[in-house]
């Protein structure tokens, strides 16, 4: 936690240490700035009068004018001037609101520009009673850093500051955050510190924000370790604090960790997770950090004690291939590795299926097991659906598009009934028919071109013919990728959200299902011809059986006691036995047994 | 440890995971060779009669032959054939070898190339008794592995199995490890597992030893965590393992670690020290790897039961930056937040100067303090002279070129009383008048100019004028730099080498030297005029006082406790008395106290 920095009512700063005259623009008129005293590359000018809501843009040794690396509010977009944002003007209606703590939390993953039709937060804010009746516990909002064009899934931020303008800016991200809270709802936000978008990224002209040490697959590596980075670090970790404090989120999901490439000794995600520890007794409410990381790696949620970087959770993408596999049978790209229902078990009792073992889609070993006697589950994010694995299909299917009824009440129970913290993605309570599709909307024709070419070029290198390829520069594949909540009404889709609201219900009602004792999960599982994902399985979370008949024939499912009562099932009929149960095809029951 | 890959007396095998054809040629004749029933990758061959010392070459997809990238032998340099080597056929005398301890050991760093004026294996093992004599434990040798042209420092080798020739091949490093272990002396070897030398790199024929994801100063990084790295690691950890086993090494530097970028769970570095753990269980005697970092980081060598890597040691260059600058005076480039006594005093107390403090070199914060209290001082490698701190001058000057005997003295009175793992660059134990500068042979008349006007343009950076820097390809500079032996017979060497010698002989008469008790090292100084290093300084170790007049006059300086013996005096003159002593000017004294 430190001092701040950046402009604000009356003052105008900003870091440019290679500067030689740094002026701002406020209301066409230009001022000289000055460096600090602390000759830290800090520039600042007091402008009398210049408060809330006033245009403002910095020139750098004479450049064009730029908007502020820290600008709050983008309401031209990002090639436009910064506009003053003061964060006191807000009246906020969340003082009864103590946190959110992520253990025993259900998550729901949300895109503002495609939940409503209207694709704003005060559009959201109106569904927001859906979602307390689905019972839910936070949302977790996709990027929202002001990004080229009206349109995206949010990965293109350039403002990382600055709430994009099309879903509501700054004011908007409140009213959705104080309506959320009111209705007990807590809110995670989506924030990508690895890479900045390809449109609008001014902040090279300011000082050294990138660095050619490193690399990433979308571009320049953002300077956590050369020369200038501590600012850098300042700017990210400031950010992450901002979103915490000031605008009352509850988390925050880092995007993509293993691209964050650190070799401090103290990298920068253990340093976060110290300052946002720091913040949270600050601000009396518990705050957490969750990493989206592919390496497999138990050091991201263990204590920064014991050697980690004391991040509070990350997600588990084997899960859901180990969930995805065995339910739809595709056997493509990453989930070569999964489909057994032998994996299953793995992936529900340890997360990791790769754990210092062989994977064939990376060529290699990868991962390192972890202790679940000492790691509870709820430290692994997971999902059935999310904008990745919906969203980076050729034509943003969901699972519900090609599976059963039956096989897709099996998945929501395993994963809600799972000792993971399980994360929805909208629509899927309703098994949405609508798809979720990559789709940008970049004003730029050459990089609408580029877009467009390298997204058919990534499907073709797996097969796919250029037209099987959504245009993620067609409107209408954004249009078609909107929630359609007119669906709501039909059987089917009453039918699912009665489902995932029992499930989640049953989930709240037993601790055994969120004690997060990965050490007593239990799968029992029998395959029907070999490897095939198809057979029973039966997982364990305590007196708890959650038992799945995944084949296409009515069968009895042995269980380790005999069942005394049926808290869910999605079966018509089933008959009880000592010691088994007798399931129709594609269905599951959650019972309880007694030894 | 696995099973023995590569080639070996009347089979050859070679991974080449992408080819369609690999042929070997022994002694002119051409076999094809066979993929393994594994399926990893693996090609081979069984070539009855082809024992020791048969030449041969592998053609990948009928290309160029190239030698093996585990070719044991280089008789005819990088480019030509490989030569079978069986390890069988040398005689060791070292049977009665239990090894050696890094804690509380002495090392002496060796380049075989300029110890002895004929540069080779059996010249220096001429030269042994006089490393018996001065009393180190262990000889640490400059890289080995085969590079391109005779002379080098050894940094650019391309085959990492095979012994450069020049200096006497595999069984010339046999030959001489065995004298050293006959004689009590253990031996380090320096390897380099970040980089390939420019030239005579052939590995890219073969499979993708080299990946772009990351980068190097150096070049492309060694590809350790993409699609193919499972055998690359094989073939760095199997190259540690070979020069442990087969050479009967003691342990090994590992150059620039920092430079091993591994984004994997499992980062090489613990890989390799797990192996190298399980090798010493094998073999029965200790084994020890040193790290050469850049990091400041503790995690290198703690116990990977804490989450660290588990190395034994690692260099710790900040100690000798806080000694060089405070004798020298200098303040250019890196030494610049070096050279006040209260960093010389951090530096002896904590090893880190840079534990999360600002870096002014870096031009950032850098490392991260450890506990002294677990940590023990002999997990770090320090030195007055080093191939790099002596070599990587514009004109390869030594210390003892510009300082004055008085203040050598002080210096290695300190390195040889701390509680770190003190190392000797060779001639430093005379005070060798011989510079060491960089010097290459590289036949390669475009790689030599770029070489040359690559080391001008890094020194001209600094500020020094084209014919100020030694040119590294002229002949003359290589010889220059090696060793004067006929130095040895002139009162002041002699003057010096009693000096070391004593301060070794006192260093393993004494326990409370050795015992590495980090949290008991305890500094007092008193700056004459503010932060330039001159004043009094001395370093407290259990009852012993290492008192250091720094100073160009005569001085009292005070101790915690009253005089009551003198282990060890550079001063003609001192005088006692209670709770102090008087020195003369550039002196030290090391004196047991009593409270």
């Amino acid at each position: 936690m430190t001092m701040p920095r950046g402009s604000g009512p009356g003052v105008f700063r900003v870091w440019a240490p290679d500067a030689e005259r740094v002026c701002v623009v406020v209301a066409e008129k230009t001022y000289e700035m000055t460096q600090t005293a602390a000759g830290d590359g800090w520039w600042e000018v007091f402008v009398g009068g210049a408060g809330h809501g006033e245009d403002y843009a910095f020139r750098i040794d004479g450049g064009e004018p730029r908007p502020d690396p820290r600008s709050l509010w983008q309401p031209y977009g990002v090639h436009g001037p910064s506009r003053t944002y003061d964060h006191h003007q807000f009246a906020w209606h969340d003082q009864e609101w103590r946190g959110r703590l992520l253990p025993g939390s259900v998550l729901y993953e949300m895109h503002i520009g495609t939940f409503t039709t209207e694709g704003t937060f005060d559009a959201a804010i109106e569904r927001l009673d859906h979602l307390v009746a689905l019972g839910i516990d936070s949302v977790e909002l996709l990027p929202l850093a002001s990004f080229d064009g009206p349109h995206g899934w949010g990965y293109d931020g350039v403002d990382l500051y600055a709430v994009h303008e099309p879903y509501g800016g700054p004011d908007g991200l409140k009213r959705f955050v104080d309506a959320c809270h009111v209705r007990g709802i807590g809110v995670v936000l989506d924030v990508v510190y690895n890479h900045l978008g390809p449109s609008g990224n001014y902040l090279g002209e300011f000082g050294p924000y990138f660095t050619e040490t490193h690399s990433t697959p979308w571009g320049a590596a953002v300077n956590l370790d050369a020369a200038g980075s501590d600012e850098v670090r300042h700017w990210l970790i400031d950010n992450a604090v901002s979103w915490l404090r000031d605008f009352h989120l509850d988390g925050l999901r880092l995007d993509a960790v293993h691209a964050l490439v650190d070799t401090r000794a103290m990298h920068i995600l253990e340093e976060m997770a110290f300052d946002v520890d720091v913040l949270a007794a600050h601000v009396g409410r518990p705050l957490f950090l969750i990493a989206e990381s592919d390496l497999n790696d138990p050091r991201l949620v263990r204590a920064r004690e014991a050697g980690g970087h004391g991040l509070d959770a990350q997600w588990a993408d084997d899960v859901h291939h180990a969930l995805h596999a065995t339910l739809t049978g595709e056997r493509q790209g990453y989930y070569v590795d999964f489909g057994s229902l032998e994996t299953l078990a793995e992936a529900m009792q340890r997360v990791f299926v790769h754990a210092g073992t062989p994977s064939t889609f990376r060529g290699r070993h990868h991962g390192r097991p972890f202790d679940p006697s000492v790691t509870p589950g709820w430290r692994f994010v997971t999902y059935l659906q999310n904008h990745d694995q919906v969203g980076n299909r050729a034509c943003g299917d969901r699972p519900t598009a090609t599976l059963s009824p039956g096989l897709v009440k099996i998945g929501a129970a395993l994963l809600l009934c799972s000792s993971y913290t399980p994360m929805l993605f909208m629509g899927e309570e309703w098994g949405a028919a609508t798809p979720w599709m990559f789709f940008t909307s970049f004003p730029d024709p050459e990089l609408a071109e580029a877009v467009r070419s390298g997204r058919r070029a990534e499907f073709a290198a797996h097969g796919w013919s250029p037209d099987e390829v959504a245009d993620p520069q067609d409107p209408s594949t954004f249009e078609a990728s909107r929630l359609d909540w007119a669906e709501m009404n039909k059987d089917l889709h009453q039918e699912y959200f009665g489902w995932y609201r029992q499930l989640i219900e049953l989930r709240r009602a037993n601790p055994e299902l969120t004690d997060g004792r990965l050490d007593r999960v239990r799968c029992v599982h029998d395959e029907e011809d070999g490897g095939d994902g198809v057979g029973w399985f039966v997982l364990y979370r305590g007196s708890i059986a959650v038992a799945c008949n995944l084949g296409k024939a009515r069968r009895t499912v042995p269980l380790d006691g005999s069942p005394t009562n049926v808290l869910l099932s999605s079966a018509r009929g089933f008959v009880f036995r000592h010691n088994e149960i007798e399931l129709e095809a594609e269905s599951v029951a959650i019972v309880t047994i007694a030894p």
